[in-house]
C-alpha cells in the first residue's frame, strides 16, 4: 500500500511560516458556531479509558444483554461475506416485511442508521432554526441534541410524579406554538408509560400542525394497552422504533419509523440513501421473523424486572415500574443516586443517573441476564448500606 | 410479542370521518419544502425491480469485487457476536491505528458510517442556506445531494478533456464566494487524477475562508505523487476518505476524514455520536492492518484496468487513464453510451453512464474479478458491433 504521507507531518519550518500567512479560517455555520461543545452520552468505554476502571456489568446503556436472535446473528454473519457491496438504499425486503407485520404499506416506512439516526432526520425535516419544540425536563438527550443541531428551541415541561406530564406537555407545545411535540412512550429515563388511550386524547389535543413524535424504543416491552393503534395516514404523528432494544441489536444501528406517505418522501429528499449497512438490514429482517426469540426475551425481561423490584423492597429502596428492559431504583436523594452510581462504577458496575432533576435521585438499570441480576444483586447489597 | 396493532389500519368509518377534521398537516423545513424529489442514486436492486432483469455482472458502483480482506472478515463476523453492544463512540481503537498510520493525532480524525455520511456532516458544519459551493460539473452526486439538502447554492464547473478543471473551479469559487471548492481526486467518474504538486497549488490559490474539501475515496488506488503531503493543522483542508473502495467494506458503512483539531470539535457538536456500526469498525481496523491484503488489491486492479484498455483498443475503443477501480470508456457519443449501458442491462451487466455533459459519452466500469472481467470482455465484444 502507497503510504508516502507517513511522515508528512514532518513540515519543514520554513514551509510552516509560508503557509500561516495563506490560511483563513473558514467560518462554521451560524448554527454550529453558536453551540456548545457538547456530548449528548460519554461512551462507556470512554469512560473506562477516564476513569481507569473497567466494567464487568454494563448495565447502563439499556442495552439487551441477552445479545440477539441466533438467527438475526447467523444472518448478519453471512451477510458480512456480501459487505463488499452496497446494501439496498431502499432496504426493500425489510420494509416489506414490516408493512407485512403492521398491515401498512412501504411507502409510509423509513429505515434509518438507528433511532438516533431518524431523531436527526424528523428534526431537520420538519424544523427551520428557531423553531419551537416541546420535551419533559430530563427527556432522551440525543433528541435535544438534534434539535439543538438544527437551530430548534427546546421547551421543556418537568416530570409529575416521574411520568411525562402529558397535559404540561400539550399546554406548553401550544403556549410556545411548537412544531414538534416529542415524547418516549414507554419513557426513558424512568421506564414509565401511559395507556393507548392518554396517548389519542393526547394526538387529538396537538396545537394545529405541530407534530407529535413518538418515540417507541421500548415498546415491545410495553403492556398490550400501551399500544395505540397504528395510522401512519395522520401526517401529525411518526412513530418511530429500534432494533436496539428487544432485538438486541444496538451495535448494528438499525431503526425504523412509522409516517405519513408524503412525510417519507420528504424524507427521501435529504436522507442518507446508503446510510443502512447491510448486516443489519439482513439481521433485523430475520429478527423480525424469529417471533419465539422475541418471546423469551419478553419472558426474561419481565423475569428481570420483578427480581430488580424485590431486591430493591429487600434494601428499603422503591422502584419505578417499568415497561422497558430497565428499572429505575428510586435512591430518595440525587446525593444517595450518585453516590451509588459512583461506588458501582468502582466495583465494574455500569449505570446511570439522569441529570435533571426530579429524575436525579433515580439509579437506572438495565435488565441483565440472570448471572449478572445476580452478580448485580450482590454487590448492590454490599453498597446500599455504606450510603450516607 | 405483542402485536395488537397488526389490524389497526382497519380504523372504522366514523373514525376516519372523526379524524380529517382534525388534521393540520404540519409543514416541512422551508428547505425540504423547496427542494425537488430526488435520490443521487437509484440502488442497482430497485434497477433490477423496475426493469426485470438479474445483475449477474456488478461493476457499475465501483464496489471491490475482490471482497474485503479475510482478516477483516473475521473481525467483523466476531463483532457480530457483541453487536448487541453499542459500538464505542469515540472509536477510539480505529481513531489510533489511523492516527500512527498517518503520523498525526486522533484529535485531527472523524469517523462517520461512510464517506456520504461525512459529506453531510461537511456541509452542515460549514455552511448557512444560501451559501454558494463549487464543484465540477458531473461530479459526486452525492455531495450535490447533501449541499442542496442544506440549502446550499451550487455552482458548477465543466470538466477539461474529462479531468477537473483546477483553475476554472479556483476561478469560480473566486467569483462566486464560495464556502467550500470540492475536488475528488482520484476523481470519480472519469477516473482522472491531479498530482501533489497542482494540490498543493490550488490549496495556496483558494478564496479566503474557503474550505477544500478533498474526497479521497480512491486515493489507495493513485500513484504515489498524485498523495499531497497530510497536514491536518490546515484549517482550510478536509480530506475524506473511505473503506468502502480499497478495503472492500462498501456495505458496512465506514469512512473518516482528517481535519483540523478545531473543526473535528465542531463536527463532534452535531454528529450522530453513536451511528458507527461496531462490526464495521473492527473490520476497518483489521483491513488497515492487513497490507499484504492491500497490496494484492492493488496489484489486481492495476491488472484489470490494464486489460479493460486493451479490450477498448481491440473494438476500436478508447479508454481513460484511471487512479481509480474503474475504468471509464469512451463511447465516443452520448447515445452510443447509453445504448452501450442499455444493452449491456439486458444482459445483467450493471455498469454507469453519467448524466451531465461531456461525461455522458463514458462508460464507467468497475475492476471486477479476473473471471468477471473475462465475462465482462466477452459480453462487450458481441455488444460493441450492435451499436450504431
Amino acid at each position: 500500500m502507497k503510504r508516502p504521507n507517513m511522515s508528512s507531518n514532518k513540515l519543514s519550518h520554513h514551509t510552516e511560516r509560508q503557509k500561516e500567512s495563506q490560511i483563513n479560517h473558514p467560518s462554521f455555520s451560524s448554527i454550529v458556531k453558536a453551540l456548545p461543545a457538547t456530548v449528548p452520552f460519554v461512551p462507556p468505554e470512554e469512560m473506562e479509558r477516564q476513569t481507569g476502571h473497567s466494567i464487568r456489568l454494563r448495565l447502563g446503556a439499556n442495552e439487551s444483554n441477552f445479545g440477539m436472535s441466533p438467527k438475526a446473528r447467523q444472518a448478519m454473519e453471512k451477510a458480512v461475506g456480501k459487505s463488499y457491496l452496497y446494501g439496498d438504499a431502499t432496504s426493500y425486503d425489510l420494509k416489506g416485511e414490516l408493512a407485512t407485520l403492521h398491515g401498512i404499506r412501504t411507502d409510509q416506512i423509513v429505515i434509518g442508521s438507528g433511532l438516533d439516526d431518524l431523531l436527526g432526520l424528523i428534526v431537520r425535516t420538519f424544523l427551520n432554526p428557531g423553531d419551537a419544540v416541546t420535551t419533559s425536563l430530563g427527556g432522551y438527550p440525543t433528541f435535544n441534541f438534534h434539535v439543538q443541531g438544527y437551530g430548534g428551541v427546546l421547551h421543556t415541561v418537568p416530570y409529575q410524579d416521574f411520568r411525562n406530564d402529558l397535559q404540561g406537555l400539550l399546554q406548553k407545545a401550544h403556549d410556545t406554538h411548537s412544531r414538534i411535540l416529542y415524547l418516549a412512550n414507554p419513557d426513558n429515563p424512568t421506564g414509565s408509560w401511559w395507556g393507548a388511550e392518554a396517548i389519542g386524547e393526547l394526538r387529538r389535543s396537538l396545537p394545529k400542525g405541530c407534530l407529535l413524535l413518538l418515540d417507541e424504543a421500548y415498546i415491545d416491552f410495553a403492556p398490550l394497552d400501551t399500544i395505540w393503534p397504528l395510522d401512519p395516514s395522520d401526517p401529525q404523528v411518526i412513530r418511530a422504533r429500534t432494533f436496539s432494544k428487544s432485538h438486541g441489536m444496538a451495535g448494528a444501528r438499525i431503526g425504523y419509523a412509522f409516517a405519513n406517505q408524503e412525510t417519507i418522501q420528504a424524507f427521501d429528499k435529504i436522507r442518507n440513501h446508503f446510510g443502512v449497512n447491510r448486516a443489519a438490514q439482513a439481521g433485523a429482517l430475520a429478527s423480525l421473523q424469529d417471533t419465539a426469540f422475541q418471546r423469551m426475551i419478553m419472558k426474561e425481561v419481565a423475569k428481570g424486572k420483578e427480581e430488580y423490584a424485590t431486591l430493591a423492597a429487600e434494601l428499603g429502596i422503591s422502584t419505578l415500574p417499568s415497561a422497558t428492559n430497565f428499572v429505575a431504583f428510586d435512591m430518595g436523594t440525587p446525593k444517595r443516586a450518585k453516590l451509588a452510581m459512583d461506588t458501582l462504577w468502582k466495583q465494574g458496575v455500569f449505570t446511570r443517573v439522569p441529570g435533571a432533576p426530579p429524575l436525579n435521585r433515580l439509579l437506572r438499570v438495565s435488565v441483565g441476564t440472570p448471572v449478572e441480576r445476580s452478580e448485580f444483586a450482590r454487590i448492590l447489597q454490599e453498597v446500599v448500606p455504606t450510603l450516607s
